[in-house]
């Protein structure tokens, strides 16, 4: 008779001691090998062919095509993704994650995280920054200039930088940045600058005074460039929750923009999925609900890990992007704790008397109290192209917990 | 009739409209007329001589006067000091402000603030860091050595980096820093990030890359470096509400480790002075309050200008410094608003959902409610040449609002 509560326990210590470390940046086709010598890109979310992909997701293959020179015009990039030819494989499967549409090809870089702790690396792109970017469905020339100069010119400075200042222990960062008015998804005002500061000595000694000024400008001016990063941290801390015999822990939750799925830690590698969403939130000038894309992106991990949504209570500042008051950014964070296995020990909350953030989703609690986590996320148009139009608060469909606790009573209760 | 409220109306305007921005670096011989061609030095708080100085204070002295060369060894410094052939006068009579012992020699570098609304300059040394500094009354050779780097190496790195990325808006730092968990006087965390952030690619084209990445860990790893450029702000903010006949706003409060002092808007440069308490707060190991000098400093012209210890309840975290609780953090900016002329409109708190800082302490309110003002602040060893032992929260000696509210009766009441 196996102890659910147990196996969770065992689930989340491993989550809480996992050390991810940002450790180099390279060109994806030389640390992710299902990206080495194929025509295949990674996406945001659960699998998808597509034919089911949603605009943004197609605009963004479509931007990846052209990068790579393996298709010359959008037109003709989209004939190719229609043909076949293509492989497309969620980040999930290959220890990657990519906010919004996600979509990683071999010549961009990624940044390594290591897992000091348990081993192994997972890996993200380079935040793209604002406006018209690959991640939001844009794939106009100034995105692909912008793409070729973040990963032929600042990713190389960052790795050598990072040569020169030595490894960056994301755990420590995130919780020093939950101090500082973060929540570490949609707030990464404080993170980027703890980044920033880590690295400008060594971006100094990496290249000429030019190079190095353009890339401390431009890390200075993205308050998200931290995000990538984190999001593989978390990656890598909910990944040590997975595969624990037993285990109702969430350990993924992503969007491919037309569905929304979730892997549970003893239920192997199946995803369990539903309907994307539309989002709750604040639009930019000239755009509302009609024109948004359902909920897209990766970056649910970092509520699969315990922050993001689930710390919005360390964050009140965030209400002016995602709207809502600073009591409803701490009843965020308290209505969280019901619904998982355990507080963290190193992400507390100082509003909160420094209590722990809630960590580890439990499938049981969210089907039992009918309450799913809360998740904060930009939100894409839905036509591929145009971008971001705002940002907001959503909520997974309840089906995924249903689905996968079904699951796990066929796979542990019913089954031999 | 003069109306105090209209008084203090216009005053606390004049403050609101002020704009420090940090445009330049210099020795403080150049730009403080006093510090030219003289055996002056200026110190923290209101007047006072030699005999009557603390231990930190008289540190603090001693150091200056062995970093300007006017003596060769502690004790012949002391003597010079008690000799009269050299004068001492306050940082606030000279436009300047200066953390603890606030002393500032014509050789040292200090931050150029401008009112770019009002006009007019103000100054503060460059922070020196923790441990051993001047600023807490040692003077060893370390600390010596320190001074010279941060004055002849750093300094004019900084001058330069300022001329290369233009000046830095002093007010939206202070008010962007609100909102990452700063309060600006003891937590500065954020702003000195932000301050990093905006100085950095200056600083790469400004030095070769050694000294730049060298001036980069400095700054990147004092949390508090921030705070003499903010403190210079706080007294452009301050002096603009100064002088408004009629007017009971407290434009001033200091302290020189014996006395506690206090200037009020419509009662000219006169100091209301009392005896400097023990604070209370957290020791380091092996200190207690017996060893604690009493309270010294400028740095209280942040909670003069609406921030610091009025800014508490922005930033919860500050608690693991000073001691008590986020709950202790909240009550603290709560209880200012009652002896506060205004709710500041850009320095904003967003766990209170976004209520302006409690701004510009009324003499007659403070005396009518017996509520003095809450001010954070570091704790020195009473000895010269020791150092920083502590960190805590003090309240001003009600006297010195009591004498004030006498003199404002006697000036514009009975006098004629």
């Amino acid at each position: 008779m196996i102890s659910v509560d147990a196996a969770n326990r065992a689930g989340i210590e491993r989550l809480f001691a996992s050390r991810p470390a940002l450790a180099d940046v390279r060109p994806a086709r030389e640390v992710i090998a299902a990206l080495a010598g194929k025509r295949r890109l990674l996406h945001a979310g659960p699998p998808i062919d597509w034919p089911r992909m949603s605009g943004p997701l197609r605009g963004a293959i479509v931007g990846a095509l052209l990068y790579e020179g393996w298709a010359g015009g959008a037109e003709e990039a989209g004939a190719l993704a229609a043909s076949g030819e293509v492989d497309f494989a969620p980040c999930h499967h290959h220890a990657a994650v990519g906010p919004m549409a996600g979509v990683v090809s071999p010549s961009m870089a990624v940044y390594v995280v290591e897992d000091t702790a348990h081993g192994g690396r997972t890996f993200s792109t380079l935040n793209e920054g604002y406006g018209k970017v690959l991640r939001y469905g844009a794939y106009s020339a100034e995105v692909l200039e912008r793409l070729r100069w973040l990963n032929e010119t600042l990713a190389p400075l960052l790795a050598a930088a990072l040569r020169a200042v030595g490894p960056l222990d994301l755990r420590t960062l995130i919780a020093e940045a939950l101090h500082m008015g973060d929540e570490g998804h949609n707030r990464n005002k404080a993170g980027s600058l703890l980044f920033l500061r880590h690295l400008a000595p060594g971006i100094v000694q990496a290249a000429p005074a030019a190079d190095a000024a353009a890339a401390l400008r431009s890390l200075g001016e993205n308050a998200l460039a931290v995000l990538n990063p984190v999001m593989a941290a978390c990656k890598a801390m909910a990944d040590a929750a997975h595969g624990v015999e037993g285990s109702t822990l969430v350990t993924a939750m992503a969007r491919n923009g037309t569905d929304f799925g979730i892997r549970v830690s003893g239920l192997g590698e199946r995803w369990f999925t539903a309907p994307s969403v539309v989002p709750q939130g604040l639009y930019f000038a000239g755009y509302g609900p009609a024109d948004a894309n359902p909920d897209i992106g990766d970056s649910t991990i970092t509520e699969t890990a315990g922050i993001g949504g689930f710390a919005m209570a360390a964050a009140p500042a965030i209400v002016t992007f995602v709207g809502g008051t600073p009591e409803d950014a701490l009843a965020a964070t308290l209505e969280m704790y019901a619904i998982t296995a355990a507080e963290h020990p190193q992400f507390t909350i100082p509003p909160l008397g420094f209590r722990g953030t809630p960590t580890g989703i439990d499938v049981r609690k969210v089907v039992e109290l009918g309450i799913t986590p809360r998740v904060n996320t930009g939100i894409a148009h839905r036509q591929a192209g145009v971008g971001q139009i705002g940002a907001g608060l959503v909520r997974p469909p309840i089906d995924v917990f249903e689905q996968a606790l079904v699951a796990f009573a066929e796979r542990y209760l019913v089954g031999d």
